[in-house]
């Protein structure tokens, strides 16, 4: 043997009992217990800001990306330390502080500090929730918060839970990694009921055997796209994703363009598997009207399934649930505890008013998830699943309903709040009117403000009185007019996007942004959205954050306004000119 | 206003203040400190057996299941101190050892201790890696990550990856929850290649239009049944899985069955949307061989998928990478890295090998996720998602390739080690040979061992000869022979069963079981699955797990020996005595 060789085993041996040391718990090695506090530290310095503040980091996304770039799996190992050190200064540093107050652009966001404790238990345990050899008391708890959603979803009998409690061949709902999922879930199982062993069969049999030709998913047009990429991956087709349209100001769905469309569905021998209702929609958290929904659903024998990925939370608050009203006599609801439930990624629950709704779905394997067994695998689309139902189970224990309740009424208070301030405020323009925590708007100069309020009426009144009263004005005919208008609102267009995008940079706050159909219902509105459900976001922050955009939309506005020759320039100049 | 009014504003106030600091990062607060430490504790406490050392529980599930009855969500909020002792008495302490090294029964275990580092920073930082406005360097990470596996897997250019790394509009693979997730996306794409447009159309429409009235997937029958759960949720039908037997030995595929079945549907003008390699069996931990199946395909034109959310691992080895040899001509492949890897859950990935295989994937949505963006969420089966590839990440630089290796090596050493002890033991049978880390084998008395391998024998045996000798033996007819035979199997079956449910009962050491049909064709057989792939799992934990099992097999065996009217009973009487 050679020396080389002899050395070779030396050094394997050394490594192996290095990485021993890692498979061991470790609880008396000051290494192991340096380590955690070094990671905790840093999280903390980030969170509390103690590093430079910024929501975003100062370096752009190529130049992050270039640190990241060695496409090759090391062949050595590297101490700890030295990966920590690496991960604080290159990933935590450069990350995005979502859980700050001046962050109020996704449903990201606020998380209660004790999910820490939550994670940590549930990284050290590492159970796998798929079976129950695997996860003894957290099947239980997964169990119980299933139980906990559906008793406040659809407050049966008390008997009606015990009994399920008891039984391994009910299953009322999933546990699921998000909302997707959950949604994919709850239309496999309408699907399924809709046409019996499709399951088995495939699509193409069943659709024949029944003599369908088509089979649709209905929803309105602020329906997230997770249900357009289920019904692709399911082999519905996109396209026979029946979009409804919904009433301007209130991004509600528009019943009677509803029923008349499953009226023209049913006449060409349409199958419809389900009905989709919004609670809330995602980009401006407005919720269907769940009730008549539910009635038109039950008169036309339809599956419905409610989307209250966002709005689920709202059952929580005494003060608000009667938004959600309705939601009760849904077939399936999916409910994301990631989002309006304050827990940390990721954490989402599909919930079946009837407990043998999941018994198409149902699937055993010989070594794992044994037929007549407890195990949470039978009816999951997942399989191994980490146990993150303890957040939702420590959660509602610590704040109870009571909790939730104020840190819900408080989330919408603040998207009222801020809709009152951009109404109120001479340079921004409210785009819709919210309704959970959910509001979107607008920066709009504020010359041009009244302007456009007038213009609106314009461009949707049919009075020929007061157009003509108008006529006398200098803006020349109506169609002229509305032409000039669209310009203005591409010129706006573009300086709400660039707004968004510096307003990022600067790294003070965050706010996202998305497009509307509002009134210029052939032209997409670009607006700002935001999602103020942050606890210590309050009316001070809002102000702020309203404060930057102003002072940013003005030297975009200065900008564009000095572009002589520009086409959009000249639109604006003519706009702010005519009469009011 | 009402005194009562008034204690209840003071009230809501108190628990509104009380919840803002919930909010706080917290690092100064000496409760949060405090909070973390005795959750630390806690779990060290459990991993390291400090609280009286069982595997499982000794309470029973029904027993634990009584605790989490309380269907309703309390209304009132505790004290974090409250909900966090009651975390550890009720459910850490009732919660499965699963990164034991006498836990050697499923694919859940071990994890090195500094994953708990990742699992702090994962939470903390709450990144949401659907977009890039919530997660920035957590973006970069994720996909180096992807990279690094492709790289693995496929071993194309450094300027593949470096067009790839910089490049919005590819994407060569995704992260997602775990393996089922990952398959269900291969298959969707899979899907899409064979009819173009499907995700639009959907099946239906699709399938006329290519004049196909059935479209299959091809597994052996040794296949995860998370591939009959893809195939029903996809719309194509679980009975459209094609299940193609194994040879008896080695449990892979049968490679000239599988070129007859193809023939046969060829013939009857059936689709195959993919043919799936198992990399590798859950049950018995085998490799199919992905180099000819991968010529199959090609010859074909067939996607070729492989299943290697267990074997993917082994590219990691450079002793045992051969094992996969063949991988890299997959059209996509899944690797897990909550099982093989040691990462702890949940943690999987997809990769393609054609930079354009997930573009029929892809969606977009206004306020996310953005066309031409780099946002991970655009091609992902999940929407929003946790960083959990910080771990993968952080895990591949402390243990580099070569630690991989040693812990790989390790761990198949450990396989053929106790395959090694089981076969040398009188009282023990196995029933698959190790290629990976997992072994499946059976209690079997000493006095039945040697008669077990002589009717094995009996009864494959087609030779006269040998017949002809044994009949002046004493067990009469070959038929009466082999029909005792299958009653001593269920006695079997049923003392394995036992053996394994009450080893869990003792609570020192945990393996799982199964059901195999080996050379008992027409017969299941019970049998004992072990995964020794924890580094700490070594010789003597495998000899005392089998003096364990042993000892319960005897009393188990002696208890139904003892029944005199049990016709179970009697074949092994009689199988015992035959002479040999």
């Amino acid at each position: 043997m050679s020396f080389c060789h002899l050395f070779r085993i030396e050094i394997n041996m050394i490594i192996s009992s290095l990485i021993s040391t890692y498979f061991q718990p470790s609880t008396n090695d000051k290494e192991f217990e340096k380590w955690i506090a070094t990671a905790l530290s840093a999280v903390l310095d980030f969170l509390e800001n103690r590093d430079g503040f910024k929501i975003h980091s100062d370096k752009s996304p190529s130049e992050i990306s270039k640190i990241f770039n060695s496409s090759k799996i090391p062949n050595k190992g590297e101490s700890i330390a030295r990966v920590l050190n690496e991960t604080i200064e290159n990933i935590i540093k450069n990350s995005v502080r979502v859980s700050n107050p001046y962050f109020i652009g996704h449903m990201t966001g606020a998380t209660p500090n004790f999910l820490l404790i939550c994670d940590i238990i549930i990284s050290a345990l590492n159970q796998n929730v798929v079976k129950i050899e695997t996860a003894l008391s957290a099947t239980y708890v997964e169990w119980q918060t299933l139980c906990w959603l559906h008793r406040l979803i659809y407050d049966r009998s008390e008997n009606f839970y015990s009994k399920v409690l008891q039984n391994s061949d009910t299953a009322i709902g999933n546990c699921c990694s998000g909302g997707t999922v959950g949604n994919i879930t709850a239309l496999v199982a309408a699907r399924n009921k809709a046409f019996p062993n499709i399951h088995k069969k495939g699509i193409y049999l069943s659709y024949q055997k029944e003599k369908c030709k088509r089979a649709v998913v209905i929803v309105s047009e602020r329906g997230h796209y997770s249900i357009k990429k289920a019904c692709a991956i399911m082999g519905i087709g996109e396209e026979n994703v029946i979009s409804v349209p919904c009433h301007l100001f209130t991004n509600k769905i528009n019943l009677s363009e509803l029923k008349k469309i499953i009226k023209k569905l049913t006449v060409e021998k349409v199958k419809i598997i389900a009905i989709i209702g919004i609670a809330a929609g995602t980009e401006t958290g407005n919720v269907d009207d769940l009730s008549s929904l539910a009635k038109i659903c039950k008169d036309n024998n339809i599956w419905f399934h409610v989307d209250a990925a966002w709005g689920g939370a709202l059952l929580l608050s005494k003060t608000h649930k009667k938004i959600v009203k309705g939601i009760k006599n849904a077939d399936s609801v999916v409910i994301d505890g990631h989002k309006f439930l304050y827990l940390t990624l990721s954490h989402s629950s599909v919930l079946f008013k009837n407990k043998n709704s999941l018994d198409t779905i149902r699937h055993t394997a010989n070594y794992i998830i044994r037929d007549g067994s407890v195990d949470l695998g039978r009816t999951t689309l997942e399989g191994s699943r980490r146990f993150d139902s303890l957040k939702l189970w420590f959660t509602l224990k610590v704040l109870g309903q009571e909790g939730y309740d104020l840190l819900i009424k408080n989330a919408i208070k603040n998207a009222f709040l801020l809709a009152k301030l951009a109404s109120e405020h001479p340079s921004f323009e409210v785009t819709s009117q919210p309704e959970t925590s959910i509001i979107t708007y607008r920066y709009i100069p504020k010359e041009l403000k009244m302007r456009m309020v007038l213009a609106k009426k314009i461009h949707v009144t049919e009075n020929k009185k007061f157009l003509a009263e108008l006529k006398n004005h200098s803006f020349g005919k109506k169609e002229d007019f509305i032409r000039v208008t669209k310009k203005v609102n591409s010129a706006l267009n573009k300086i709400n996007t660039n707004l968004q995008k510096e307003q990022r940079k600067n790294g003070k706050s965050f706010i996202s942004r998305t497009t509307l159909q509002t009134v210029w219902k052939s032209q997409e509105i670009v607006v700002l959205r935001a999602v103020p459900f942050h606890p210590l976001t309050n009316n001070e922050t809002l102000a702020e954050i309203l404060r930057e955009q102003e002072e940013l939309g003005n030297k975009l506005f200065a900008k564009i306004r000095k572009r002589i020759m520009n086409e959009e320039a000249q639109a604006i100049r003519f706009f702010s000119d005519f009469l009011i």
